[in-house]
């Protein structure tokens, strides 16, 4: 193989059109990419733009009908591990990010998966959300106590509600990227005689 | 006035093109009718049709621009209080009920809701989840003691994967729902003399 090393992909979990979600995982990814030996892609939820789930048959049934899922679904199988970079909306996860998951099952079952969340009030109480939901959906996920919520301050955004530097966010919250990055590289090394 | 009665809404928070939320929403609203005194309505977030946040300000900010935006607002303006039925989804609340949600933040202040959850799972793990939402934004949330979480079982499904019989899944939780509508109820009496 001409490139044997794993793929992280790191989920922009918010969509909406003024969004800090973008620059903040581009940042986080490229802490990722300097911290292990791995290729770090982002999957875009805004890019991606999946309808509100559509399809006939429940996600567990294995039965996609659309192309948007099937186009989804092979994203998230090609990718050997996921960061949900997700915002916190009014104390949960965004419609955004629940969506994208809710359209796939088996994809999800023993992937490694870590959580950046971040928001005004931080992330904590998304966090703790999506995590009781990737864990039902069976992903493999690093400890809760690595879960990294970033707190953003009003000094953070420019005055059109994008990240003045999202470089700047990630360097303050370098350490913890790190730790996740380190765990899910962890969770890599052991899968990959399994993977070969 | 020619109607002074409360508007209660019964919000479907499926939206998925195969799904039983109608129906047993419709048959929810159908024991609210009946159990206290006020014009029951359904508002159905598959029919209402809302689009993934697209929003530019936060809703807090309180400068909706988009005009489904403006009529979502008007419908929950104008519901004296509020009935989330929702499906349980992986352990969470549906895509298409956290962005209905979301969309808006002053409307919910102060408006008696309460929860109606289901699922093959039963419910309860999605209404922990959307309480936790709906406390947060500022909702009068009847006591969680009173949360109905109605478990499915194959037999309440039609070979189509809709429901056999609305009212009878309804039927057997009446006391729940009674119990539920007689709470809510309580609530509008009590705000009654402010809203005149």
């Amino acid at each position: 193989m001409s490139n044997p090393r794993p793929r992280i992909s790191v989920i922009v979990g918010s969509a909406r059109p003024v969004r800090v979600g973008r620059q903040l995982s581009d940042a986080v990814a490229s802490v990722i990419r300097d911290a292990v030996d791995a290729d770090v892609q982002l999957l875009d939820l805004r890019e991606i733009g999946l309808p509100m789930l559509d399809e006939q048959f429940m996600a567990g049934m294995d039965m996609y009908q659309n192309p948007h899922t099937l186009t989804w679904a092979r994203q998230i199988s090609e990718s050997d591990a996921v960061v949900f970079v997700t915002p916190q909306y009014n104390a949960g996860y965004p419609a955004s990010l629940k969506n994208a998951i809710d359209y796939l099952l088996k994809e999800w079952k023993g992937k490694p998966a870590a959580i950046v969340s971040y928001g005004g009030h931080g992330g904590g109480a998304a966090a703790k959300q999506l995590r009781e939901v990737l864990a039902f959906i069976g992903t493999d996920l690093v400890p809760a106590d690595l879960d990294l919520a970033i707190t953003l301050g009003r000094d953070d955004y420019r005055e059109d509600w994008f990240l003045a530097d999202g470089d700047a966010v990630a360097e303050r919250n370098a350490d913890g990227i790190r730790a996740i990055a380190d765990a899910v590289a962890g969770k890599l090394a052991a899968l990959a005689p399994a993977s070969v």
